[in-house]
């Protein structure tokens, strides 16, 4: 592991679609976000939909007819991959806060040791987004030549203090729940608390107050589906929120959160760089970019996608940038699929 | 109280500077934003410097050779007037949750009859800023010819979504920590955790990520300042919100934050206008009006000074509307006093 331990006998869940060609050139990998698993879509195994379930598949944007493509579950979620939940085979005890220090260059290099497993040299594409587009950034820059392009989607090249702020704050939340117990909860003490509050946060940075503003106003819920006291759920956007919450408390480890969380505000390109993004970015040599966002994402701005596509440029890419007009906020590639899946796919049409 | 409820023998805090003069027509009120009490700067009587100490005085911008000042605690909070945290008379125990819901319309209501209670009929001018600034609507919608001018600053004629999902999520926090107790918290059992997480979300959405980009970048506390484990305090955001943390959790009564909060919530002048904000503003009537803002604020966005301006114009009033291009974020107007200040001057000195 970079920041120093080691994994013993650790497992990465991931899922495919579509059909490797003979000459191994037609694979395109996906680094996805903090909280997804690797069911990015419905498969044959799994019919249920995934996450990215309008953007991939046969004749979708991401055309499984043509591509081979694999999603993989970041080392440390809790998604199937090896995580702070599993057992330490060491110690025959769950690894909790034993977990090594994770970083997303262990993300990214789990990634490519998956795709090597699978006999594949060179991806066609490489694709990120959120925290998985900073992975990516750190796969690209420790692998040489392991893609032929990349789609680098709503992320950053390296954390900055805003998103740090959030960041720190959704840790802070769980781990101030007197049940995470410094990290050794269990199904009956659980810090659900600091989890809602967490998601919650997640979920306010994740989407736009101009979105907001035409969704929810000021509509309130009906008064019978409330309780009287001055500080209950009364206003939709909170019932909206509670929603959300409930839905992920008990879907995703904390533990898992709180490593996953803290990586993401340790990736620094310009690590690779001495110190600066721009060196980082033209050591990595790729054929072609598409760096995209959108003008209402606060916790990843547009600049930041800007920057990752003149950077690439200056190591000999042909890089596009490309700023979506989009009232969802950061959560736009999830929700806003037919203007993100334009770019994409002419993009990908056109390698 | 507007939504039923009453309070017996309340106080309101508030200080003076400068003299009311013969014909009492050069008094102006200042109404607060949630957290500061009355002490806006100091006086003879408290040379302690106040929290906008550099915006008022004798020749500052808002001069106090000149004008009479008053600057009121609101109605609800902790810094002197009646609040959660008092006796209340007719138990002779504290109020906590017993106090009556609290809304604005109550904040501006209190501040009305203190201005009476000091012998003046009408305002020279009234001056609101975040949270004081919806008061200060509330106060001219109810009391027609209360103020012959008015300085709205970085403020809303109605809550939005965004802001009430930051504001639900700092209740929360306060709500879910065991030590609140329903309310009924002392200083061995106090809810530190949940008034440090509602006091850093706040910090967070007061500022700007631009601010953040230039001033804490990804700079570390030296290593020797820092715990090991990977969730410690590492980078410098992260301890500036500690330290904001810190400096407030013990300062501001807890209840006194729920109230206030969700009575910012409530807020809505559209209430006085069959639903329309902008009816409700023009039934306003008022000489001059100067809404002002800065492009950085994500709690109170520009574009809600603007309707302000647009909608008291709308009723007859010169309304200027000045968007600043400040970096600061909402907190703008309590650090970026040079540009508030000039354009606070000059729209006093006009008068």
């Amino acid at each position: 592991m970079k920041r120093g331990g080691q994994l013993v006998g650790a497992r990465l869940a991931y899922e495919i679609w579509g059909t490797l060609n003979a000459a191994c050139d037609n694979a395109i990998l996906i680094l996805t976000g903090l909280s997804p698993g690797a069911h990015a879509a419905s498969s044959t195994e799994d019919s249920s939909p995934g996450w990215w379930e309008d953007m991939l598949g046969p004749g979708k944007y991401i055309d499984t007819n043509r591509w081979f493509v694999i999603c993989a579950n970041s080392l440390g979620s809790c998604k199937g991959s090896t995580g702070p939940a599993d057992i330490d085979p060491v110690t025959g005890e769950p690894y909790r806060l034993n977990f090594p220090a994770l970083t997303l260059e262990d993300v990214a290099n789990a990634g490519h040791e998956l795709v090597r497993g699978l006999g594949i040299e060179r991806l066609a594409c490489l694709i990120g987004n959120s925290m998985g587009g900073m992975s990516a950034l750190g796969y690209l820059v420790q692998h040489p030549g392991s893609a032929r392009s990349h789609i680098s989607i709503s992320t950053a090249p390296q954390a900055q203090p805003f998103a740090i702020a959030i960041r720190s704050l959704q840790r802070e939340a769980i781990r101030l729940d007197p049940n995470w117990n410094h990290g050794c909860y269990d199904d009956a003490h659980y810090p659900e608390a600091g989890m809602s509050i967490a998601r919650k946060l997640g979920v306010i940075t994740y989407r736009s107050a101009m979105e907001w503003g035409g969704r929810f106003a000021r509509i309130r819920l009906d008064s019978d589906k409330r309780d009287a006291h001055p500080f209950a759920v009364e206003f939709e956007v909170e019932s909206y929120l509670a929603m959300h919450a409930r839905r992920f408390v008990h879907n995703f480890d904390p533990n898992s959160y709180l490593y996953l969380s803290r990586a993401s505000d340790w990736f620094d390109i310009a690590e690779y760089g001495g110190g600066s993004v721009e060196h980082a970015l033209r050591r990595i040599h790729i054929e072609r970019v598409l760096a995209i966002g959108v003008n209402t994402d606060i916790l990843f701005p547009l600049v930041q996608q800007r920057q990752i596509a003149d950077g690439l440029r200056g190591g000999g890419a042909r890089a596009e940038f490309v700023a979506l007009d989009s009232p969802q906020g950061h959560d736009a590639f999830l929700v806003d699929i037919p203007r993100f899946g334009v770019a994409i796919a002419r993009f990908l049409d056109a390698l």
